[in-house]
């Protein structure tokens, strides 16, 4: 099954920028009156017929529509601190939409090595892992900001976790999402670490320190076994 | 904590090989008396202290060791089958050493795309990443075999699962763990899943069918998720 993405939907008819439209027409040589499937990244996965096979701009009628395609019943946002390497961090943001994510910000530690960060790609990644992995949603990529700002701008409300490596109790993901909200956010830090003021600040804002286990892990793998353990849970 | 590797131990002296003599005193800059940290690959960490520093072939004289260094409290082997695209295979390999796992045996199901796989590159990916993750223990890459083969060589007493697109009653990972063996075996089939053949056969050995979840996972992905439902079962 080949998803096409287009967020252009007018009274049933959508239409398919230059590179969807050239990857239908040219490569994969629908003709009109072919069905074709299109997600509009909002979680609707749309059943239509071409009917304008125009490389450049092609258009297709809707004839039905399945809204949460391949969705989760929960809502996960992982914050996490893009590693020095981009390509570990591109890695985890694939992995992550294959199995279930709805929200990845990417956040900047204090001591974090990597201080800026490109989403382009990011935004690239996420749509071709949504439609290889038949979603109708694709992920948000946020706009990078600091720990500091994601810690405090979280709502109340959400199941907030902090994994990071200083000692002190803390409980496992499965624990605290036993009878927990749906609205869940993890916030992974950089190779270095949190540094003390931003997981203090975490836990003064309600954050719950948790582990991902005994083994040590590298942030993006920290990133995806978490990604991983919230999937498991539901 | 930089650990070096080493399967060359004999009455308290440990032998480096080359590579690891010259990432030792050439780019560490380690001189003799320096203590430093060595595994041997089958789960012990050795605290020595360098004697000869030969950037050719170093030597250090052991003064402890810890046993089960960085260990897990289950074995698992991991048999799944190399993706098209090796990197997507290199980056499991990699990923699983992190989180935990013993065996990883790569098996060619009548439907793999790949039917022949150079194991040397994985060698030093599962040594690396040991080293990585601190662990003593360095994931046994097994020979390459057909899926059939490895199905009827598995163990009757472990508790072996198999992941398939087939319709039919799964259990999940974590619901088979419960009280059950620690020796686990988890088969991951090729892009276009196993034959039906196959299928009977691993069913007909007392293999059991698993569900990793609603989500469309990629080989090398599902595989990940099921190493790290294992890690978070324990």
């Amino acid at each position: 099954m080949e998803l096409f993405f287009s967020d252009v939907i007018d009274n049933g008819l959508i239409l398919l920028d230059q590179e969807e439209s050239t990857h239908c027409v040219r490569v994969l040589r629908h003709r009109a009156g072919d069905e074709i499937s299109v997600i509009d990244g909002r979680g609707t996965l749309y059943c239509c017929i071409l009917e304008n096979a125009d490389p450049k701009g092609a258009s297709a009628r809707v004839v039905s529509s399945e809204p949460g395609f391949g969705g989760h019943p929960y809502h996960l946002t992982m914050a996490v601190c893009p590693t020095k390497n981009i390509d570990r961090f591109e890695w985890f943001v694939e992995k992550a939409t294959e199995i279930g994510v709805d929200v990845i910000a990417p956040v900047i530690g204090e001591r974090s090595e990597r201080k800026v960060l490109k989403t382009e790609r990011l935004e690239r990644i996420v749509r071709s892992a949504a439609k290889q992995s038949l979603k109708g949603a694709v992920p948000t990529i946020a706009a990078p900001c600091s720990v500091r700002d994601f810690i405090l701008a979280a709502p109340e409300s959400a199941l907030k976790m902090i994994c990071y490596c200083f000692d002190g109790n803390k409980s496992t993901i499965k624990e605290l999402l036993e009878n927990c909200s749906n609205d869940i956010y993890v916030l992974i830090g950089p190779e270095g670490d949190f540094s003390p003021e931003e997981a203090e600040l975490a836990l003064s804002r309600g954050w719950k320190p948790v582990t991902l286990g005994k083994s040590r892990l590298r942030t993006e793998t920290a990133a995806l076994v978490a990604v991983a353990q919230v999937y498991s849970a539901f």
